[in-house]
């Protein structure tokens, strides 16, 4: 799709988008406010612009009279760009608060695509299981080889392949395999974790097949379990497919999946359903790719340490007991059908390895699959959801913590807060001077409630606006019904309840505010701490990997605003993805993960962030928007200071 | 039971035997010659002896008259000596033939007890799985090491153990084993097969165990199968028991087995018997030690080609058909449930290598179990059966053949062989004025056929007493109704039908002794055969290794006689016993065996005689008693000339 251009006036921000795009999602990417309360339903009527030049399309509404329809007035929710256009926002201060409304565009992440090609380049595209076509010699009179002793001669010699050992199944398949295609043969070699080990020749097929070879790569989520089917000739994703855990029904976090695991019969029961989950996803992502069952080579999975426990029918019940030991490190490679899951008997499954309780093997293979564990510029990795899961380091060394942060980036501990779906307010601004919100819902629906992202970007906006102080509280001092004091609490009114679809007013609440400022403050004390330990200071982070579906979301600079993030260039900021995926397919891809994942997790130094003195000072000083020490955050500190000025100019200009 | 000594007259020749032993039986081990017929039954009367000084013991008989028994007659099948005695036997010749009748006394190979004591002294005793006790430290507050990796990392520093991996059922019991007696635990760890490769963890316990530690050995042989339970602690065989191979039913030789197993279904039958065979053994053996079956940590298991590729359930096929090459030498370790084993999920099978299609498991066993394989001397390794396979070579290098002998040593192909059990003849000598023969059988019971190893003897002693010549025929001008022509075919009466157990003449003839000497030609033409295509001679031998339960048997001196052996000093020659079930419970034992029996494998170079152009030569010369060379058995060659002088004498004596 092609991008246009939107000139908004009197502000005259002009901002790129695709075609198509609401003039409403237009002006909140420009960091343009414009009044609106029913996240882009239609319904509120408050989102009235004009439309001074260029081609817009859009539905009639009884909030526009056909009069001013005519005029060019439309609802900017329901109106999209078809060109360049120029857009005024009704004015309906005395004053041109244009400057003041100005905020900075919205900014997520830079997508960082596993470059294939570097990869390859990098000599690093060896995929953990390969095929090899040799035409043997038939054995004759003068020439009694086993047809083992054969197959595994001619890979030294001709292959340069040492170190080999056939599995017994294959063996059995040998004596028929190798007589179909008189002695021409496919061989999937499957490469050892370590360099020294051996090399398993885990398949035998009569004949050439060296263009079908593929892995299945598998994220064990603690909510979802995610699955991509890769071609290991070509190293594309060829399908992937998703559902929910099936253990969702057994308890929503890893602490009630343990207490349920430690029921008579638990932890069998939450294998199987794990592994039917597994099971479903496989049957879906082979059906949507058309490859059979048993060209799939090699499965590799990543989870968080009581996923993986429970995976493997490990018992968890002591990853939530003091001291919080996980039963292992590293595992051993396992037959996949040992687990149960439906693929053929030859297939290993590679579990990535866990640092400790809470940092598990979706973090390393966060590390391995970002290329973090080789690479030379001090990187902080972030995985942020309830528990949020922070590395530091480089390919010398690591240091690694969980913070406690709470389910706020969820949704849960905030009134209104709900997850990333339908009717959730995602994006926000508000007016300087009505404090009449603009609000953007996913859907274009009216607001349910708040996720993440959407509270994340209502608070620092609040913030930075002079709404709420650097402690939370709103300043008792502003007139406006928006906010008022509900049960002696504080709160701003999002949305009225005729306005909603749940019939009350959607508020946030200084309870809600300062949990999201325990559950920031808990990372970025985390990752401070961390820095500290190690010698280190926020300065020195050369990159920031954010993963997890909720690092595609955030808004950089409001992250930054409220605190949750280090003030960085927007462009060190790099989203990996579901780097637990991610980690998967790496590992299937290239060997050189699987033999370094060993080493790399050794390396991994784990802080138990509540025995580590320093980490309360650090934590108490960050329950601050966005910290105590706002030298920290100068780009921040600047503008709310010219902010500051332009407000008092404007009000001695209002009030002259 | 102590000794004593028999002097016989008037040959005047003295042995030593165990106080109880017949007369009889005491004769002929001094090589001293009784008429006997009915094999020591007691029916025939012939042995009438005269007891002139000591103690004998036996039952009266209608054979001798109550007034000969006053004057000491006995007969000597039925008479047992209780101290020095001194015999005479009645001589009815005219002329004193007691130098014709002395023979070689009866020499079985030294069996060479495996030495435990040698073992350790070598440092060798290092068995395959060992227990260690490790007083763990718990975790607290500042140690949360995973438990996995806190045994690891004690295994290293305090015992100095590297490179371990721990199994998944294994890390599933940790969790709670560890705590039962607080971090106070014994662990079982399996030894690599290579040295460079991964030490296993295979077990853990509460509390210190280390005192139970056991294996089990089996020899899976096409007729039997046979187990040892062995006490890793000690290095002591604790049980021992054995089975026909269930697979009997199903055909008798490696042959038929292999054409079962290419019907549909035949292969899973056949592996499945012998699995219940196995496991019914190993439940025998447990029982009888009173060990739980839990306690065993390994299985070893050694058989022919055949055999083991129908335990492993790998087709047979090919070993029956030219080229006749077997599926594959090496086989990986083997979890032992998944063969249907019933032990433990975490016993490892390891089952022996293979060198060809009849050079098997149990030939490689024996090289490994015997010594050989580390011995300097140079060394001719033989078991002989149905299929004779030959080793040549010590810790350097190795040649190796199968002889197809024919199943003449096992009773097959001679018209009263029979396998060796009650009634068989297994010893005899000749008078060699009369031609009488004296005879043992198993049991002193009346003969229903001959043994292998009596067959030996029978040949051997016909043929030095002149009554065959060299090529195996009758001398047509001895006069006596024991040789007569039946259908054109020369024989000689062992036994006249009122003497057997079968209402028949039980005879030897031409053709049975045409098939000894193929089959002891096969075997000493390969022997010969493998010497001369590495470029030494019979003379460089210094040990001969006799394997299998023939080789108890056979008596040595006439086994040289017919040239199944070569002539040596008999002291060279060591009987292994059942080297198969001795390799087996080696590699239990010492793991420096089971690291370098790979190396031996591939070190043994395998001949295919019908493809080795010196063989059919050699073979043709080995088809004579003993050699058309006589120069290479000069012993008996000097036996002959001087037997053949004497016998002149006497003759123009008895002519005088």
């Amino acid at each position: 799709m092609s991008n246009v251009q939107v000139t908004f006036l009197p502000n005259n921000v002009s901002i790129e988008v695709a075609r198509g795009e609401t003039v409403l999602r237009a002006a909140m990417a420009a960091g343009v406010h414009i009044n609106a309360s029913c996240g882009g339903d239609g319904t509120c009527g408050k989102c009235r612009v004009m439309v001074e030049a260029g081609s817009v399309e859009g539905e009639t509404s009884d909030r526009i009279s056909a009069e001013d329809r005519e005029k060019g007035y439309r609802l900017a929710c329901k109106t999209t760009v078809q060109g360049d256009v120029t857009i005024r926002i009704p004015v309906e201060s005395a004053v041109d608060i244009s400057a003041l409304q100005r905020q900075a565009p919205r900014r997520t992440a830079t997508v960082k695509q596993i470059g294939l090609e570097e990869i390859k380049e990098q000599g690093l595209f060896l995929p953990a299981v390969e095929k090899r076509y040799l035409e043997l010699t038939p054995p004759d009179t003068q020439d009694h080889l086993p047809d083992v002793t054969r197959l595994v001669n001619h890979l030294r010699l001709q292959h340069d392949e040492h170190g080999l050992e056939v599995s017994l199944p294959v063996i059995r398949q040998i004596p028929s395999v190798f007589r179909e295609q008189d002695f021409k043969v496919t061989v999937t070699l499957a490469r050892p974790v370590r360099s020294s080990g051996k090399t398993q020749i885990i398949r035998v097929e009569p004949g050439d097949t060296t263009d079908r070879n593929y892995a299945v790569a598998m994220d064990i989520g603690t909510t979802t379990i995610y699955g991509q089917l890769v071609d290991l000739v070509s190293g594309k994703v060829v399908a992937e497919n998703g559902d929910f855990n099936g253990q969702v029904s057994y308890g929503e976090d890893v602490i009630t999946r343990i207490m349920f695991a430690e029921k008579p019969g638990g932890l069998e029961t939450l294998q199987r359903v794990v592994i039917e989950t597994v099971n479903k996803v496989l049957t879906r992502i082979l059906k949507q790719s058309k490859i059979a069952r048993e060209e799939i080579s090699l499965i590799t999975l990543a989870g968080n340490t009581t996923m993986t426990q429970l995976l493997l029918k490990v018992e968890p019940r002591h990853i939530r007991r003091a001291p919080y030991v996980p039963t292992a490190s590293i595992y051993p490679t396992i037959r996949a059908t040992d687990l149960g899951i439906a693929l053929d008997d030859h297939v290993t499954a590679l579990v990535y390895p866990q640092v400790s309780s809470y940092v598990g093997g979706d973090i390393v293979a966060g590390v391995m699959g970002s290329g973090m564990y080789r690479s030379e510029a001090l990187t902080l990795f972030m995985d942020i959801g309830t528990n949020a899961e922070v590395v530091i380091g480089n390919k010398d060394w690591m240091a690694c913590a969980a913070c406690s942060a709470g389910p706020a980036f969820e949704g849960g501990g905030i009134q209104f807060g709900m997850r990333a779906a339908k009717g959730a307010i995602e994006d926000f601004s508000i007016d300087p001077e009505t404090l009449e919100p603009m609000l953007m819902t996913i859907g274009n629906v009216r607001p349910k409630g708040i996720c993440g992202s959407g509270l994340i970007i209502i608070v620092a906006t609040l913030f930075e606006m002079g709404v709420i102080d650097n402690q939370g509280k709103f300043d008792r001092d502003l007139n406006t019904p928006r906010i008022r004091a509900t049960d002696n609490i504080y709160e701003y009114v999002l949305a009225f309840a005729d306005q909603t679809q749940i019939d009350r007013d959607i508020t946030i609440n200084e309870i809600d505010i300062e949990n999201l400022i325990r559950a920031k403050g808990a990372i970025y004390s985390g990752c401070t701490t961390l820095l500290k330990e190690v010698g280190m200071q926020l300065d020195d982070v050369e990159q920031i990997l954010l993963a997890g579906g909720f690092g595609s979301y955030v808004d950089l600079e409001r992250a930054m605003i409220i605190g949750l993030l280090p003030e960085v260039a927007p462009e060190k900021v790099v989203y990996v993805g579901n780097s637990s995926l991610l980690g998967a397919r790496m590992s299937a891809l290239t060997n050189s993960v699987r033999q370094q994942v060993v080493g790399v997790t050794n390396m991994m130094t784990n802080f138990e962030l509540s025995e580590t003195p320093s980490y309360m000072d650090n934590y108490v000083a960050s329950l601050f928007l966005p910290h105590t020490d706002m030298d920290r955050f100068p780009r921040l500190k600047t503008r709310l200071e010219e902010r500051r000025a332009l407000a008092a100019k404007i009000r001695a200009h209002g009030n002259a």
